[in-house]
């Protein structure tokens, strides 16, 4: 009987070897042969699964936005009260954890190289449209007197600067700061 | 006679070239090749001035922050007004001209490398709470009643995450939409 193999499942590891690489090296280090050795496989059986290192690198932002979305919107759904829905988003946006901290990476990897790129650029301002206009549900439930999209795009635009630099630099007193600026941000918008 | 060589002038140049080549390719873009190309001059001339690509990288970005400094505090001596002198403060940080986008992508690019290099991580540390002290003192007069320094940390974070997304992709709405972002905050703060 031939081996199952489970296409989806296998794409997926091969994103995960590329945000290890990219967060252990930045974007300079993403080479096809690089994240091939990091998942254990030949640079064609990458190849099979991605065209090429552009292909890889945006289908490894998109995942990494998914799984990012995907545990916040988990995480609101836990809370019944709308601001701490908010608190528990903006908390779950930090790189409090090594696995926030990689999300982080690949980011700030993929904007610099969207800098440079306009297909990377568009998909940048793609994903910012979709998560200001799913909190800005969460922002209008919370804060009803509030423009929502307009503190939506605020709020989006000061956890991709707060939490930028506590993840250049992850120290506890980074971490700390980002996280009290954004707290306090929520209760003054919810007050 | 022996030609005079301007060292300070000279020095300016390179990292003026190293700018163009990082706004131009990225963080990947910079080697000491490509950088004496864009000089005009050879490599061993730029290692005259910069040992390795690190120091250069480090120096490009602390010229990149300086410049704008010093035009964001000649911008804001111009105003009376505290409210403007803020207001003004935030027009210079964004990325509306090609001098500015190209300063975001020196910046962008720095904090790219500086998520896997330690050294550049406490440079982009040290650079911020800089920033964030001098502006506190315009925050305090601006908003007496504000605890200034916290203001000025969320301002940063602010203008960094806002300005972000409009170098990315440097279109006239998202131009515009930080702008409006930035100035509300302002209008809010002072208010």
């Amino acid at each position: 009987m031939p081996k199952i193999v489970d296409h989806e499942t296998r794409r997926q590891e091969l994103i995960k070897a590329s945000w290890n690489v990219i967060a252990a090296e930045g974007l300079e280090g993403v080479t096809m042969r690089k994240i091939a050795a990091e998942a254990g496989c030949t640079t064609g059986r990458l190849t099979h699964y991605f065209a090429d290192r552009e292909a890889l690198i945006l289908a490894s932002l998109r995942a990494s936005y998914d799984v990012t979305g995907e545990r916040a919107r988990e995480t609101m759904a836990k809370n019944a009260s709308t601001q701490e829905k908010l608190l528990q988003f903006v908390e779950e946006m930090l790189p409090a954890d090594d696995e926030r901290l990689r999300e982080w990476k690949v980011w700030i990897a993929f904007w610099g190289a969207a800098t440079v790129d306009p297909i990377l650029a568009a998909e940048n301002d793609a994903r910012h449209e979709a998560w200001a206009s799913e909190l800005a549900e969460y922002v209008g439930d919370a804060a009803p007197k509030s423009n929502a999209r307009e503190e939506a795009d605020l709020l989006i635009g000061l956890i991709n600067g707060v939490g930028l630099h506590a993840a250049v630099n992850p120290t506890k007193s980074n971490l700390k700061r980002a996280r009290s600026l954004l707290r306090t941000h929520i209760q003054q918008l919810v007050a």
